[in-house]
């Protein structure tokens, strides 16, 4: 495992216009891709009957124009899915599909629920039986029981965030409504769109981007809007009004760059990250390079603050997948030396500034360290533009466990000294605040700090 | 739709003995293949761990080498479904696995519920949700709330007993134990097979013969058997004791003919009901012939009473699947011609003798006897080894809706020439009695009579 | 490697009345498909553009409604295949097509070349390159060649004939015309059907009747049949006047009982095989019963002459392959038990004959005579419906070397004992003559009795 | 169709120190997957027995664990293909293998023989025939011919090459050598690597880089060099010292940037002509950005030339495959929108200058500039690192014909309005030769000035 891991990315439209609704959440799917390359699917709802498609596999890999074809209506939810280590069954495939009493519901989920076990055991003492180990059936289980009394969906959802605790968003589509929630904390995005008369809802911006469709606003920490015929839109704040804990690391390595998350720029972020780190620890040196993909626009940065030039070091190549796709010890290493290339050219006899996003076990800083030095580099200056992990997240991102984490197991010369770097540095704590942030708003960093917003 | 439809096949093993448990299930399920060909599975159990594949298609597509590899533990369960038109989805599955109070539980299941939609409306009402179509989800939804207030699984088993009406045989795994489950009128089939210290539960006792196991008695109508680790076996009657009412058709269609089931072999009652309809239906003809491959057994009943020789007229190609699997009139078109070849040179000038098992629709039928007329067959007799469908199945068969039925709609002269026979002449009620079925058991023919032995 | 296997099924339609000429093929192959189930491929002819799929499989896996719909045209060749061990290589696949000099042509063969390899030698030498291992490309390159000075593809037909040995059933197609050759010994079968104004030419006539086509005549041997527009038929005779050598075992094994191959049914003479066995082994015994398929026909027919009832003793699991796709130790003898099992209640107690079409290594036979007896047989008494084999074949049968056979390494007293039999009888040679075969044509028996027709 | 394409990689290894030849050759193929999509094949020699397994897709598609493992042997050739629109058979994959008069011969082959039809039909005038369309197929004929009266297949290959006129970079196996054969010109690259004792041959030095091999020199234009047991290697400059024509696009588009060919680095001659577009083409702007991937090195040099910083102004999802796989028109525009999208906070209410490699049709330029300007660009100035295509390639790179070709359709101001920038200006041509390229070489550059080095 190279890099954190993010946690899927969710989509919905409700549809006025007669689009096809399929090619459009398949169209978004793909700008969502990079959330989670396990599994994906989309539901549609045609009047209440429902046509899905889900299934291990890449966007690409998983839809084709016929399978496209039988997803009909004007309702829709869709989903791209990371999965843990281990966990890569179809079962847990989302959209989750239930019928319930009201007809058929359907939810995707991105994030984490801290008391997703209690929920379960106390669901299963009840008499309730679970198909998947997705947390997604739990709160789909709560969601039915909440129905069996309240007067409607939105209803229901507003009492079952009273007993979730942790970070979810979610898209949840029933016969005729569509809803957006996010949790009190807003640690993992959610967006809402508009094309035309319909409504959008996406994990990130881009997904309105491809469908040329217009972003309007985020959802707030606590808020469901609840989407009907006709392009009414309802919102409801009953759970809004906690200090805000948007991940960090959505600005660090798992949104796209050309994604605006709660008001800020991602790619901006990452420029001034970068230009912190050039501020902060400063080097002598000849050129900075970037780890590709996610360290370019960091190293970027670097060097408009530094003066220092930006130059291309290491070249990826295209066609093949990340890193931790890969699951054997085997297919790791193969994959690392397909790759990534040294662009040997132009890095000999240069002092290199190598610029990455974070750094979780070290073994492929220290790879691309020794690879550079090989093709004649005098020195690798590594800069990372995140502080150091120090702690597990609870919020839906899959860090190793403690004893794996780097900066956990050793000082930061021994850490240099591991890594063959000629000096490293870290971005700051208090840095974080210097890199456009909002003010107003709140952001989790417990992994760097170990305070966590919730338990 | 040529023919009635089963309604799947099951099968359970738990080792003792260090055996290879999923490739006994896998060569069993190919001898059972015959009772469903839509999707398959099996669910191994590791010390409580599970392991499942299933999947759309035949057991020769599903499984292979690597994937029966991964299904590890010495106690297991399989299935093989049909699927009635348009249920095609891979959600429904089976073994249906769940997660309960008590840890997981496995049903493989052959039936029908009659009150399962009251039973889901009800639990639905009560807060549950359901992932699939599948009747078996809510068994196991009331197996699981059974489970809160009984001291184990069979207690809960026998209670979800009492609340359940309809056709069922069901295997059922939980952690640490192997269930063998049959409704109090035994409408489908269960048996119980022993290879040394292994207890093995099968729909047909076929199952058995391929492992080269025993066949050791059938599960009772309304019994329960739950075995347990070393070969411990318990019996449970509690529901038994009622007037059974296995489904005559097992004889006729759906069971294998080397099968012997609830101790009548269903070879010998092929042969006697062909006997039976020569007795009944007498014709002076040159030729015997059936319709392969169910009907060649009813056809040498009828040759060996009436010394009409026997002989063979219709070819069937080995190279292509059931009709019913063809879900397109054009695929049924061109399959019908694919399959079945007259022998010309066998047929030509001859008064022929034409039996088959039942007839449904009756298109079958009359192609096969326009074809021996082409072929140069002076007369064509048609004689069904069963009596006409007249009512509709709620026991597990997938008739076609009454309006359907060829028998409904026609008098039996009009049949004889829509079909374009000399004459026609089924198996008349009466007779079902002298085809060497039990005096002292108890048999459905609801859909020849239209007395339903439960509701 | 239970029995002995064929070598391929051709087939080839000039159409001139806007049929889907692809579609016909189609249909014609699975008629075709016992004739090889290695690979298929049907090559289609649109106006001398060329469309082909081809590929390892069954026809029912290679074929779909999207690729069958992309071959157009109105010529078109088609081809099942059988491969010998080892040889699976998509590159064999046929038809074999080629351009050359006077544009494309298509090639489906049917047969062994004597001198393949000295031809191959030649044409190396002359600097001629080979892309598969098929005769069939050998042959291709002689007609190329041939073509350059002659003045149509008939010509250069009628020359290469001269030039190879052995046998060769094939099906050509060049950019307008259709042609069917047949080696001037007729080894193998070719005949010619027709369907409203479209010739058809096909290895066996099952292939006319699934199209719902006519019989018209077999092709001679050494005879070319060009078609060409309009359903225009033309016969070359140039090689033909030889003393035919129709290999026996089409009648005894690979045809399809269905086909009638040089004006002799299948069927009949399977029939009275069965009888001639019963007259020259006759035995005392409570049932006859076949191994099935191949075995059921001759055991009819000793039932008949002897006077013994028919019974059905082995009953054939229909969802499995032939035994011998299978190609490992360990999937021979899983697909044994698989594939057919004892009807025991039938079985018990009886002296039963069984009779088998042939036995190459006799592994199978001692097998079923063992399950017969564990399932209580008193007698087994074991009849083949052919000569002991004893030679290996030249033309295209695929017999194990000689060292394999059953009946060169045993004395017929110790086969049976090997097998475990009460008794043995082969059909003797002399009886060939009485099982309805033409007085006035000829055949092969080369691996009963050593004498080759040719070479 | 976006881009030219580029037209195959090659590869070859003989193995003297116990490597896994198959696994190299895997890794190898994808560090030049880039050069084609569409098949991929490897061939290895296990003491003259060949292995292979070539398919349509791509690397990580055709190749896993298990069918790698099959592909024993020492010596090994492989190779990736782009296709011609249509051509996408899977006859057409290469390697080709053929047997001939001494044993097998292997070729892979990138390039394109101007005399092929002359030669194709002059041989099938002979006899020959062909079985794909691949012009490599004609030059495997040559080369059997030529082996019939020649002492080795290097002296056949050298008298091939007397007759061939064209582009042709290849790897030829026969049963104990290893060639590498570059045409006179050296229109495609073709380098030599070692790694211990054992000979790669590469059409990019990446291919070495990925393998941890060393780069030894590129092969010379017109050189054939020997690679023999035991690491021996012979060079043959028998039809060397013509004006080298290296494929300038090589450099600007299809070779990866790390490569370095016939000792100029691609990268360096990217960021040189950068600078020259910067150059010849100022204009005053707030921003540079690039065309991801290819643009990005050109703007990068335009940037350090004109001071005005780069950005990323368009940001590339990196999991789709490239535009100009996708091949209906349908395919295309939706590729369009999901490849690329505009980094709108960074781009708004900026000058742009946006560079890319080059201009075929025009009409992704003209997208992406309505995209930026949509985004808030005030104005966006479109500069183009190569000179306008005006002729037809010869030689291997797919170009539309000149009709389609946007720079001999309109001119250059014409062009500007078409594509709404706000200016365009292309690299000159007398700038190709300030970009780093080699005085003591030589360069085609047919397609800007359609002066043809050969014919």
């Amino acid at each position: 495992m190279r890099k954190l891991n993010e946690e899927c990315g969710v989509l919905g439209i409700y549809d006025n216009d007669g689009l096809n609704v399929a090619h459009y959440l398949y169209t978004g799917l793909f700008a969502l891709q990079h959330r989670g390359q396990q599994s994906c699917g989309i539901v549609t709802n045609n009047d209440a009957h429902l046509h899905q498609i889900k299934d291990k596999g890449l966007v690409s890999e998983v839809f084709n124009e016929q399978n496209l074809a039988t997803l009909t209506g004007n309702i829709g939810v869709a989903h791209v899915r990371y999965a843990k280590e281990g966990d890569t069954s179809r079962e847990n495939a989302q959209p989750l599909v239930s019928r319930y009493c009201k007809g058929s519901i359907t939810l995707a989920h991105n994030g984490s629920i801290l008391n997703a076990n209690e929920l379960r055991q106390e669901l299963e003492n009840g008499g309730a039986i679970f198909q998947s180990t997705n947390e997604t059936e739990v709160i789909m289980h709560l969601i039915a029981i909440a129905r069996t009394h309240t007067r409607s969906i939105e209803e229901a959802v507003l009492e079952v965030m009273g007993k979730i605790k942790g970070a979810y968003s979610m898209v949840l589509m029933s016969p005729r409504k569509l809803l957006g929630i996010r949790d009190p904390q807003g640690f993992r995005p959610l967006c809402l769109g508009k094309l035309g008369n319909d409504y959008i809802l996406a994990s990130e911006s881009v997904a309105f981007d491809v469908m040329h469709a217009q972003f309007i606003r985020d959802i707030e920490p606590g808020e469901v809007v609840l989407i009907e015929e006709g392009g009414k839109l309802t919102s409801f704040k009953n759970h809004c009004g906690q200090k805000p804990a948007l991940c960090v690391f959505e600005y660090v390595y798992f949104a796209r760059p050309d994604s605006v998350i709660d008001g800020v720029s991602v790619y901006s972020a990452r420029i001034e990250a970068g230009k912190q780190l050039a501020i902060t620890h400063p080097v002598e040196a000849d050129m900075v390079i970037g780890v590709p993909d996610s360290g370019t626009s960091f190293a970027h940065g670097y060097a408009l603050q530094s003066g220092i030039p930006f130059g291309d070091g290491l070249i990826r190549n295209r066609y093949t997948g990340r890193t931790f796709i890969k699951q054997t010890q085997a297919e790791r290493e193969m994959a690392v030396s397909i790759k990534l290339n040294v662009l040997k050219s132009n890095v000999a006899g240069k002092r290199i500034v190598m610029v990455d996003d974070s750094i979780v076990r070290g073994t492929t800083s220290k790879n691309l360290i020794k690879m550079l030095k090989d093709a004649g580099a005098t020195e690798v200056h590594l800069r990372i533009a995140s502080p150091a992990f120090l702690w597990p997240c609870y919020y839906g991102t899959d860090i190793p466990s403690r004893e794996h984490l780097f900066a956990v197991r050793y000082s930061q010369e021994e850490m240099r000294k591991q890594l063959g770097a000629d000096s490293l540095g870290f971005l700051p704590l208090e840095s974080l605040h210097k890199i456009g942030l909002r003010e107003d708003f709140g952001y989790c960093s417990a992994c760097f700090m170990g305070k966590y917003p919730v338990e």
